[in-house]
């Protein structure tokens, strides 16, 4: 079986077979696991410059799609991803790969055993057949690495792929698997699934266990999927977290908040238009309504100390042994972990605690917020700085300024790619009410759908 | 009505009817709101030395016992605890009462309305009629206090009281009220509780809300009641946590643990021949297991730790102007808090997460963890050091020490007097399951009852 791509983008795939037809197809024969793999492997020999695996073993992968294989020819009753081939970021354990987490550090003991959101997906039929490449110990949100060198974007090699889980969103963009795993600290699955095109999802704050993954920092780390499809990261979902999302609606005329005065000085002219006609299409369905959001940029540099600080600790044998592991753009914000006082760590828990009263408050009243993923399209990689409508800002602040807040919360997000900025995917952040992450798919898959049917005013390429 | 005392211990009342008895009484007309009041009040007069009252307004505790009787013989509905005079440890907001907490310090601001705990014992109809006094802001367990004065052992004015709850303890001793609200960080309800003689309930962490009342650690705090009965704290706990604990439920034959090899050093000589005599009675009824506990006492720097930087993170406005509203012997733990740094406060974080895993799989093999409250009774009022099995021991190691390690971990736990140690209380503490507190209570009032009818073996004077 081979994609039926409708449409490309940059010369990429944008519509690909879902997981669900992908299924049906294995189990009635139409398709088979190996044939999906050796599609992965080809898309993975035509992008290996961009540099988004770091480690598989074809011939391993291959004899465990075979066994797969022969139990649907079997007739054996199929797990919910039977046969699929997922990528897993490299900063989860799984059993006969190595974990690098993109760091010559040594990096501390995650236990013996698989991490847990990984055997949930194996147990539910997934070949698990390569890890990603990341940004160095995911504390970074541009894919650029000096030990593995830079994760490339598929649509500009010249530009970021984004991160952490920077391999993760060029794998599903390039067909290098259906899906893959990543993670979330401050927006390190939902920046490389915009920068890459892609659906990428946060769950809300606990739902996917994190055990046997290393952690950045245990009160911001989220597990979930970049994916091709609202549908395929809801199936992804309900296997990891064992929830169910098919009681998510959608209300008639769904009440969505945007936080218009915040945003309009961190985005780029261009995003803002683009953003500005997503609000236009927008609002023949939804009711799209101004919202105050005063305390989310405050939020940033409390995230930064806490992520920092958790960092340091997780990081404190490998700092203690002189951290030479650790690339020096690593290394500094490691550094300065160490120096966070206890009290700026309870700044940071207090302040967090209010954000997230202000934040469920507007959840209570709107069905969700929404937002740009990021205020500019994929920089330039090396890029420090970007042009936004207030002026010069970092990078950092442009990209990971719009997506922290709500891992520093744990609201349920999700990025949906839709229409393009300066000829790169633009992407939609949805942002939905705590642990309710089934009516937030369904929000998503509902967007997602009025996209495809009306376009909702915006140009595909 | 006067209580219908069946016995005293050293002069003190040591069975008096409970809040089922009262509040029937006064419903039936055959009691009131206004007779126990003056009841508290006589007491209260009695025993002006103890110090037990940080605050009380007699006349206006009286109108409002007046109007509790007037809904009374209206025949209006009555709450669970209508008439009942309650005490209320001066660290939570109560409408109309100052908060000194027993420092000199400006304290942080509460919010403006009353603590919730407290408003749901006022909503059940209770006489909320005097604050008591406490170690200063929590921080300690003898009772000791520069500012207000010692709060005095009722069984021996020249012993400690035992905190932070010392008034409250005391108050329920003397009759100054029928129960109290406590609260307890490290042992600040039990350990008052034991001293006193009276029972003393620390429910599972957040079972019963916190807000509106002074914070010592705020992973740490626990409110809770001191009682004369188990069916009282069983009764206060309903209200104050909106559980239920009816459904409490005692095996044929009760499997508790005991920590024995830990605490053997810990006792004092006559502590731990008081102990045998306990577990003997108990092996009559119930299958009393030795036990290993190998981090207990780990625990004790890092509970420490946890706790000097939460408190003062929490006066960190008071420390900063220069902390002269302190005694002393607070400033100075107070000081060490600010040297705490977060790696030091994410080792206490971790070995208390393997601490409490370690005791919850104790507590799923057997039904309780039982171990005297304190090593030692009541030292006397300013000694430091006292005699245990194993040498000279800090009164703080031998007090605190076999009561830190439930609240760190947030089992609930439960101290009952139970015969004599030295002429002064015995007290034993039973720890249960995590948020398993309606069996907990359960088994508390089944060794209630089994040292009531046989005595267990123990001398009552």
């Amino acid at each position: 079986m081979t994609s039926n791509t409708s449409k490309h983008l940059n010369g990429l795939p944008v519509a690909q077979p879902g997981i669900g037809e992908l299924t049906a197809a294995i189990a009635e024969g139409r398709s088979s696991s190996r044939l999906l793999l050796e599609e992965a492997q080809r898309a993975h020999e035509r992008h290996l410059d961009l540099n988004a695996i770091a480690h598989v073993d074809w011939p391993a992968a291959q004899a465990r799609a075979d066994r797969l294989d022969a139990l649907a020819r079997a007739g054996s009753p199929l797990g919910a991803l039977h046969g699929i081939p997922l990528t897993i970021k490299d900063l989860y354990a799984v059993d006969g790969m190595p974990l690098a987490a993109g760091s010559r550090a040594q990096m501390p003991s995650l236990g013996a055993s698989e991490a847990v959101a990984v055997a949930r997906l194996r147990a539910a039929g997934a070949l698990i057949f390569a890890k990603t490449n990341m940004h160095e110990i995911a504390l970074g949100a541009t894919g650029e690495n000096a030990w593995t060198g830079d994760v490339k974007n598929p649509h500009d090699p010249a530009r970021q792929a984004g991160g952490s889980s920077s391999g993760a969103g060029v794998a599903v963009a390039t067909g290098i698997g259906v899906a893959g795993l990543g993670s979330d600290t401050g927006g390190s699955v939902r920046i490389p699934a915009a920068f890459s095109g892609v659906v990428g999802f946060k769950p809300s704050f606990g739902a996917i266990p994190l055990a046997g993954a290393l952690h950045l920092s245990w009160t911001c780390d989220h597990a979930g999927p970049l994916t091709r499809s609202v549908d395929d990261a809801a199936r992804l979902f309900e296997v990891m977290s064992g929830r169910r999302t098919d009681h998510g609606a959608v209300p008639r005329r769904p009440r969505l908040a945007v936080p218009a005065k915040w945003l309009a000085p961190r985005m780029s002219h261009s995003m803002g238009a683009w953003f500005e006609s997503v609000l236009a299409g927008l609002r023949k369905d939804a009711d799209v309504i101004d919202v105050e959001a005063p305390e989310l940029f405050e939020a940033s540099a409390h995230y930064t100390a806490i992520v920092r600080a958790e960092a340091a600790y997780v990081h404190r044998d490998a700092l203690a042994a002189g951290g030479s592991g650790f690339a020096p753009a690593v290394l500094a914000p490691l550094q300065a972990g160490l120096q966070v006082s206890v009290a700026n760590y309870f700044d940071g828990m207090r302040q967090r605690d209010a954000l997230r009263a202000e934040l469920d408050a507007i959840l209570r009243d709107y069905d969700a917020l929404v937002l740009p993923t990021t205020g500019v399209p994929a920089p330039l990689r090396g890029q420090t700085e970007v042009q936004v409508a207030s002026g010069v800002m970092s990078t950092r602040d442009a990209v990971l300024g719009m997506t922290a807040p709500y891992s520093y919360v744990g609201l349920p997000t999700i990025s949906l790619p839709c229409g393009q900025v300066d000829g790169l995917p633009g992407s939609l952040q949805v942002v939905g009410a705590r642990d309710q992450d089934a009516a937030l798919l369904a929000l998503a898959r509902w967007l997602e759908g009025l996209w495809s049917s009306s376009r909702g005013g915006l140009q595909y390429s």
